[in-house]
C-alpha cells in the first residue's frame, strides 16, 4: 500500500461531488483520487473536467470494483445500491467507506458488516457528526460518568428544513422504491447515531410516522419517537423536514445534572449531590436547586466529512481508529427499521426488531411506491451535516 | 349579594391555608373569608387562630355547605372530594371555586359542570397559570393569527420536582385510593389546561405513563405522551416529578413562525411568508431562513392564586369574565383522563376517551390500592404554580 490511498468515488451526484472536490481541494492529503463513477454522463463529464488527469473514469461502480486498482472505495449512491457495491468492493479487495445509512435494512447492513469480517477488508460509514466537537464534548462527559446515569433524552430535531423542489431534484428521492425511508433514511441517521453513540442502544420504540405531511412525496417526512433504554432511561425523538425556522435541541438529563445543546451551544447544570439521593434523603418536599449552567468547552474542531475521510485513510494507513465501527452503521439501521416498523404497525417494537416482518412491509410499501420521471439535478453544495446547508 | 363575596374555605390544607393567608393579608379586597372547614382539629385551631374572629368554622364542608350563609365556596380537599361537595354546594345555592384538577374523571367533572348549569349557580376551577402573563401573551399571539396555523407543539414540563418526603407528607397522596393519579393529576392539569387554552383539544394521544419510577409510589411520577390535533398539528408533552434540575420549555411551531418559552421568557421567530407558500414556490433544494429572535413582550402581570379569585368575585360581584369556564375544566380532565387510559392500556385513545373504560381501570387500579397510614403534615407554602416553589 502507498503513503496514500488510491480512492476510487462511486456516485458522483450532490454527495459525491462534494467529496471529489474536497479531495483535489488537498483537504485530504492521504488520499488520492483514483477513480470515479457514475451513470450518467453529464456527471462523468463533471469529473473528467474538474479531477485530476490521473483519475480513471467508469460507467458504474461495478465497472469501477472490477477494472480499477484502487485500494479503497466510497460508495454515494442512493441507498438501495449500497449493500450490493460494498459487498463487490469487499470481494475484491477493497475496503469501503459508505455513506450513511448503512443500508435501507438491518439485514442488509449485516449482510455487508459479513462480508468485511469475512474478507477482512474494512468497512465504515460516513457518520461525520461524530466529528462535531459539540457531541465529541458531550460523549466524552457522559463516558466520564461524572454526571452519573443517564435518566431521560429529548432530541428535538426539526431543523432538517426541505422544500419541494429539494424532493423534486431527484426521481429516487423520497420514494419507497429509490430511498427506502424519508427523514428517518435521509437526514437522521447522523442523529439516531449519535443518539446510540450517547445514551446506548434503545430496548423499545413507540413511533408515530406521518409520510407526505408537509411535502407531496411517499415517504415520511414528520416523526415523533418514544424510546425506552436498558436501564430504565426513557427518550423523546422528534425530526421532520417541514419545520421553518426548525429546532435543533438535545437534552440529556442525568442523574447529578442536565446537559442542554441548542444553538450549537453546550450548557450544563452539575448538581453537588445525585438526585436519587437528595429524594430519599431531603427533607423538603419541595427542594429546588438552580445551580449555575456552565457552557461545555469543547477543542472547537468540527473536520466533518473531511475528518471522517482522513481517518479513514489514517486507520488504512497506519492503524488509527476510525470516527464508527461498522457495527454502528448496522445499530443504526437497526434503530430506523425499529421505528419506521413502529409507526406502520402503530404498536411498540421491541429491540432487535422482527427484520422478516419489517422487510416484508417494505417491500408491500415498495410494491405501491412510484418512480418519478424526470431529471436528477446535482448541486454544489456543501454540507456541514447538521442540518445547517450553506449556498 | 353584598359588595364583598363572603367565601367559605374547605379544605385548610397546602392550599387552603395559602388562600385564606391572602385573602385575610388584604389581596382580594372583594372577598371576605366568611368560614372555613376542616376535618382535622389541627388545622380548624390554626384557622381559628389565624382568621378573623367573624369566621365560622366547621368540621366538615357538608356541614359548610349546609349552615354557613356564604354566597361562594372554594373547595381545597383532595382530588375525589371535589365532585360531592361542589354538586352539594352548587344545590344549596352556593357559587363554586374549586382546586384543580374538576375531579379525577370526567364523568365526575360533567355531572359537576351539568348541576352548575341546572341550578344556574357558578362553577369555575383554579387554573391560576393562565393568570400568568408569558401564556397571556402567547395565547393572544396565536389568537391574532400573525403565525397562522399551529404545526407542532413540544412541551418539556419536568421542573415539578418533588422528593419523597413530599409524597409521604399527606396519607391521600400518590395512591389511587387518596388521590386517582400522579403528575397528571397534581402538577399537570395547569400544563394541560395551557396547552388546550393555546393548542386547542387534541382528537388522539398516545401515552407511556410509568408508575413508581422515580419514588416509591403507587401512581404515575412520569409520563410521555404524543398527541394529534384535528387540523393535523401533533405535539409531544413530557411531563415528571424526578428531573432535577428540571425543564419547563414549550415550543409551538406555526406556519409563519416558532414560539419557544422557557426560563420565564418567551422568544419569536417571524417568517416573513407563510412556509406552506414557501416549500411549494422556493426555487431552493435547502431554503434557510434565520429570523431574529425577539423577545415577546407582556404586561408583566402575573397574578396567580389572588388573580383567579379577585375575577371569581369580580364575575360574581359585577359580570367580569372568569379567568376560565367550567367547560375548561372538563376538557382539562378529559384530556388527562385520555393520556392515562392510554397509558394504562398501550394503545392511543382518541378524544372524547371511553369514559366507561376509565372509570372501570381506575376502579381496578383503586381496588389495589394501598392508602398510606401516618400523619398529614401541612407546610406554610407559597405556590407560584408554575413549578416554582419559592420556600
Amino acid at each position: 500500500m502507498e503513503q496514500k490511498i488510491r480512492l476510487g468515488i462511486i456516485g458522483i451526484g450532490n454527495m459525491g461531488s462534494e467529496h471529489c472536490r474536497n479531495i483535489a481541494a488537498g483537504k485530504c492529503p492521504e488520499i488520492e483520487i483514483a477513480a470515479g463513477a457514475d451513470l450518467r454522463e453529464s456527471r462523468r463529464a463533471w469529473f473528467r473536467e474538474s479531477m485530476p488527469q490521473s483519475a480513471e473514469i467508469y460507467e458504474s461502480g461495478d465497472e469501477l470494483i472490477r477494472n480499477s486498482d484502487c485500494d479503497a472505495v466510497l460508495i454515494c449512491v442512493p441507498h438501495y445500491g449500497h449493500e450490493s457495491l460494498t459487498v463487490a468492493a469487499l470481494e475484491n479487495g477493497k475496503h469501503v467507506l459508505c455513506e450513511k445509512p448503512a443500508a435501507v435494512s438491518a439485514t442488509a447492513a449485516r449482510h455487508m458488516c459479513e462480508t468485511s469480517r469475512r474478507t477482512g477488508k474494512q468497512l465504515t460509514f460516513m457518520f461525520n457528526q461524530r466529528t462535531n466537537c459539540i457531541y465529541r464534548g458531550i460523549h466524552d462527559l457522559l463516558e466520564s460518568g461524572e454526571f452519573g446515569k443517564i435518566k431521560r433524552v429529548n432530541w428535538i430535531i426539526t431543523d432538517w428544513y426541505r422544500t419541494q423542489r429539494y424532493y423534486d431534484s431527484g426521481s429516487w428521492r423520497a420514494t419507497w422504491t429509490g430511498e427506502g425511508g424519508g427523514v428517518l433514511l435521509n437526514q437522521c441517521p447522523h442523529q439516531l447515531d449519535l443518539l446510540i453513540w450517547l445514551c446506548g442502544m434503545p430496548v423499545s420504540v413507540q413511533a408515530v410516522c406521518h409520510e407526505g405531511k408537509w411535502h407531496n412525496i411517499e415517504v415520511e417526512d414528520d416523526v415523533s419517537v418514544y424510546l425506552e433504554f436498558p436501564d430504565g432511561a426513557t427518550g423523546i425523538f422528534v425530526a421532520s423536514t417541514g419545520d421553518l425556522p426548525g429546532t435543533n435541541r438535545l437534552e440529556i438529563d442525568c442523574e447529578i445534572g442536565k446537559i442542554v445543546c441548542e444553538d450549537g451551544i453546550t450548557r450544563i447544570w452539575k448538581l453537588p449531590q445525585n438526585e436519587r439521593d437528595i429524594c430519599f434523603s431531603s427533607d423538603n418536599p419541595w427542594f429546588r436547586i438552580d445551580p449555575d449552567a456552565r457552557v461545555l468547552r469543547t477543542d472547537g474542531l468540527n473536520p466533518q466529512h473531511i475528518g471522517v475521510l482522513n481517518s479513514f485513510a489514517a486507520h488504512l494507513l497506519h492503524g488509527n481508529p476510525l470516527t464508527a465501527e461498522k457495527e454502528d452503521g448496522l445499530r443504526e439501521i437497526m434503530l430506523s427499521n425499529a421505528i419506521h416498523l413502529s409507526g406502520w404497525t402503530g404498536k411498540r417494537v421491541s429491540l432487535p426488531a422482527d427484520e422478516n416482518e419489517f422487510n416484508q412491509m417494505l417491500k408491500e410499501k415498495t410494491a405501491g411506491s412510484q418512480m418519478k420521471t424526470g431529471e436528477d439535478i446535482t448541486y454544489q453544495t456543501s454540507h456541514t451535516g447538521t442540518g445547517e446547508k450553506k449556498a
